[in-house]
Formats: C-alpha cells, structure tokens, sequence
C-alpha cells in the first residue's frame, strides 16, 4: 500500500490526521490535528514535510481555525478569524512557498465568496473553506498520479532505480513526484529494485524514502550516499530519478544536496537521469542554475546525530541544503502535463506554453 | 600538536598507552594497556585502529604477554609465552593483515635469537621482543615522514584539500598517510584548508580526521560525503588525497567506499587526486582493481547509528567497506620512497624494483 501522509476525517468539524514523520521509520503513529496549533507545531517540527504535503495541511488547517466560530457568529467574523489562522499557520516555516501558496489561494477564494454572497452564512463559508482545501488536495494527488502514468515508462522490468532523499507520498498529498513512476510500474506488476541514498544529514532517504517503499511492497534497499557512484560501476544502476525543489528557466534544477553529484555520476556511466516534479516547481524568473541561491543550513545537524556528537567541537562544517544539476545532464523532466526530454529554454518554454 | 596514536611507556615493564578512538570526538582519553587481555580488547572494540597502529601495537602486546614471566623461568618458557600471546593477539581482528605480520617478525626474531644465543636468559629475551617492537614502531613513523615529505608539494599556500575516512596519525604510529602532506605543509607555515568527508558509515572522516587536524592546529571543515561534488563544482577543491587499503600491480586502488566516486567528480572538476600509501601497501600478485575482493560489512553499520534507527527494520542494505579507483583516474601515488606520477603496470614496477 502507498501510504498518505495526511487525510481529512469528518466534515467541517473534523480533523487532519497525519503521519508524525519524526518517529519514522521506528514508529508509525497518526496524528490528530483538532486545532491551528497542534497544527502550526506539527509543520514546524516536522511531523508533516515536504512542500505539497504542508501547503495542504496548512489549507485544512484554516477549516481548523474555523472550529472555534459560534454558527451564531457572523461572515465578517469568520473572514476575520481565518485571516488570524492565515497569518498564524504562515509562520510555521517562514520559507515554505507552498504553504503560502495554499494559505493565499483559500483566503482569496473565501473573500471572493463573502463579497459575492452577501446572503451567505458562516456556515456556508466554512463548508467552502473546506471544500478549497480539499480542491487543492485532490488537484496534488492527480498531479502526482499523473507523474506517475507519465513517468512509469522509463522504469522497465529488471530495472534497478537508484533515488536521493524523499519525494515520495510522505512530500505530498497523493503519491509523491519522484517515487510516483515507481508506484504506477509497480500497479503494473513490473519487477524492479529501488536504492534509496539514505542522503545526509537529516537521512530522508533512509528514513523515509525506504520505509514507504517498503509499505508499498517494493523491494528496496538502503545505501550511503558514497556508495552510489561504486553501484553505478558494477552496473547495478539503469535509471536514476529524483525530485527537485526549483527549476530555472533552461531546465537546471536545484534539489536536495548530493543530486549534482549523482548527476555526473550518472554521465560517466551512461545512466538515464530524469527529474520527477510538477510544473509548478519552473521558476522562470530564474534563467539558470547559477542565479537559483542555495540555503546553508544549522552545522549541528552534521555535527550530532541523534544527540550524539558526530564531529568535534566547534569544527567548521559546510551544510548546504541543496545543489544545482544542469539541464545538460539531465535525460529528461517528468512533470504532470507530460516529459520535456533534453530540457533546455526553448523545451521548458514549450512545455509550459509561455 | 600532530597527536600520537600509541606511545610505549617505560621498559619492559612498562605499558602501552593507546588515545581511545571508541571515545572520540566527545572525549579525548588515554587507556593504558598493562596486560594481553586490555590490548586484545582494546584492537577488538577498535579503541586502536588503522592497520599500521593495529600492528605496532600487537607488537608491543607482545611485550605485555612476557611480564607475567618470573625472571628465573627459561629462555625456552618465555617463546612458548610468546607465541601463546601471537595466537591470541592475532584473533583479535581475522583479518588484518598488518596485525599478522607484525606478530610474525617479532616471534620469528626472538625464535631466531634464542637459537643463536644459547646463552642469553629470559631477560635478554624480552629485551630483544621490546626492541623489535620498537623497531617496528620506528619504521612506521619514517615512513609516515617520508610519505609527507614526498607529498608536501602538492599542497600550495591557499590550497582547498578534500580527504575521505581517516589515514592520519590515529591509523599509525606516526603522523599518518594521507594526512602526512598536510602535517608537513603545516610545518613549513603554509596555509591551506582540508575539507573532510564524514566517510559514512562510521565517520571516521568526522569523528577522526577532524578531530586530529583540528588537535594540529590546521583548519578544518566537515562536509557530509555527497557535498564534495558541489564543493568541487563551486572551485572549492585544489586537490583530493585519500589513503589506500590495497592497491594493484597496475595502481588501481582500493580504498575507503566512496573513494571512487570522489575520483570521478575530481576528473570531471580537473582537480588532481592523490594517493599517498605506504610501498607495502602494493600487493603484486593482484593484477588490477577487478581482482580485489571486496568487503561486506555489517546492514546494522548504516541502520543504526548510536542506538537510533535509521532505516526500516529489516530493510536491505549495501554495505561495502572499500572500492576501487581506476588507476588512470590517479595523479600520483604518493609513498615513502618517491612518487609514481601516472601509475600503471611500468612505473608501479620500476618503483618497487620488481
């Protein structure tokens, strides 16, 4: 079974259930989100990561933020408290763009709706509160699905597909961008085996990556990011498929730190090497890799691990979050509206019709 | 202050005192070993590791295994002391072959005295044991010098220097392998930065390299293994100097797992990659890297780390301690007697007077 990171329960008085990915891969226990906080700690924590899958917690979070409203209250009121809910959950992750995104496009659809029905009650707009944030739920699981359909093609029988982090169901509403072509090859009864880098520092790709692999009944197994380039040599590797955070114009794309590699890697020993993600991950302000800026991230998290020291004290440590691949060495973008094989400006442009 | 692995303390009832490597980089401590029993656990629970130091310090094991002699007892009660305590020292790690070697010619010179000095007492023979001992431990220290020596040239003032797992002064008895160069440099106030690899699974590069570089006084940063390649992108890497566990009649080296990969990245940037090793290090009656055997290690060295789980229960895992870098991959091979710039079957040959 693909696993689902989250899920509404109930209608507007319900609640979010998702799966506390800081337990994972030792513990599988579903959280009860019944208010904006248990909410707001759930993403700041962790518990719930990976951008589509936040920025649809975040829009049912709004449904939560509504529970508190009396049905005597007025519409004004509502729009009132879910402005509050929207300022709130935002915060949670002050560079998560899709959370933004999703808290924005429910806000809008809810003060549209107040100023054209003025007649309307609070009651009818918390019902399209909910109604929004399960739209944006369902439109992230097709996307993903159609990643999959688009993708599967590439992942034959006997096939061994090596992954890097986690952009897999647990990233997502649906099932996932990158694991998705390996989910619908699989529906499809075809044979094949998953590497998952475990992808330091913070392990996704064992933690994650693996342990959904395995509820789904894929055969998968686990390696240190410096193995791959060795499994890549003794031919073990036909394909390698990864997620991306951002993609510029001509088709370079910035993902998880250890991705640039892999990319080379993958050069060297004649391996096709696709990006899996939707189109919405094109930032087209962004001409190339070069201008895309990468975050350096806290040098605990290499220096410790599992509150054990790992590193010296007060040793320098160099913990970017992410790198740029170039378009050059990737095969090809699978995205939900179909595969930009040898991306370069003049294909993405195409794809995406600008 | 290059730190010392190992240091033999007093005569020949003196001890041997190991830096305790289970401890670091949290604690820095010094375990003093008086008898058989505390080396062999001590080489066991890798307290001391890296192969020159495991068998230096075999050596003076040896020395510990006679103090339990009463000095009337016979020549021929003290071999028979000796080898029950080379048997017992040499199954302590099954298969380090430096381990071995180091027991042999200690017994096989104190088997030798014995049968040419009919005369000498037990006295005289536990004095010869320490002095082989320390011949041993002499040697490894000259070569580690020679090899910085041979090696310092690589490193230029405001050098960028990326090192993979540990071959420094806590793998030897003197100031290492891979990490001699850089002491050396050190020494003539060059300036210059070693970025270490964390070398999944154990972290030697992190809990170890760092660990000593920074005891030297030289500036070091920690990188988790799949930064390199963007470090290297980014024009960060001069040049990439790891040791070797093995290297081939042709120069293909096997080393540390990721070793290779970091010699593909290094191609691919045009940075130099240096092999600096010990002469014994070759093993001519292996052709080339195809022949290597390699091993597998442990599934719970990358599902655990410190008592935490990191991946699935019973997930696979890939696990090899070693592979091998292609020899036309490899600037130069650095060792104690000169350096073999391009190595192939000739220059290895010539070099080692075959």
């Amino acid at each position: 079974m693909v696993v689902k990171a989250l899920k509404w329960v109930g209608e507007v008085d319900g609640f979010l259930e998702l799966v506390d990915q800081r337990l994972l891969p030792g513990g599988f226990v579903k959280l009860e989100c019944r208010d904006t906080e248990q909410l707001y700690e759930a993403i700041k924590t962790l518990a719930v990561r990976g951008a589509p899958a936040i920025g649809v917690s975040a829009a049912y979070g709004l449904v939560l933020g509504m529970q508190s409203l009396k049905s005597s209250e007025s519409i004004e009121q509502g729009l009132q408290v879910l402005g509050e809910s929207c300022e709130y959950l935002a915060s949670a992750r002050p560079t998560a763009v899709n959370l933004f995104w999703a808290i924005d496009r429910v806000r809008r659809k809810a003060e549209k709706f107040a100023a054209e029905k003025t007649e309307a009650g609070l009651v009818a707009l918390r019902e399209l509160v909910l109604a929004e944030a399960h739209a944006i739920c369902a439109e992230d699981v097709e996307m993903c699905l159609r990643i999959g359909l688009n993708g599967e093609k590439f992942i034959r029988d006997g096939f061994h597909i090596l992954t890097h982090c986690n952009a897999g169901a647990l990233a997502t509403a649906g099932q996932g961008t990158a694991l998705s072509p390996m989910f619908e090859a699989h529906k499809k009864g075809r044979k094949f085996k998953v590497y998952a880098d475990e992808t330091r520092p913070l392990l996704q790709g064992a933690r994650l990556t693996a342990w959904e692999l395995q509820q789904a009944g894929i055969d998968a197994t686990v390696i240190c990011d410096n193995m791959a380039g060795w499994l890549m040599k003794q031919g073990e590797i036909n394909a390698v498929i990864t997620g991306a955070d951002r993609i510029a114009a001509n088709g370079d794309t910035a993902n998880k730190i250890g991705t640039y590699s892999l990319s080379i890697l993958a050069r060297e020993h004649n391996i096709p090497f696709y990006i899996a993600a939707p189109s919405s991950t094109f930032d087209l302000s962004i001409k190339s890799g070069a201008e895309i800026p990468i975050e350096q991230r806290a040098a605990d998290e290499v220096r410790n691990f599992a509150g054990t020291q790992t590193a010296p004290d007060g040793i320098d440590v160099f913990n970017p979050a992410f790198d740029v691949t170039e378009a050059r060495d990737i095969t090809a973008i699978i995205t939900e509206s179909g595969v930009i094989e040898n991306p370069n400006i003049d294909n993405v442009a195409e794809h995406l019709g600008t």
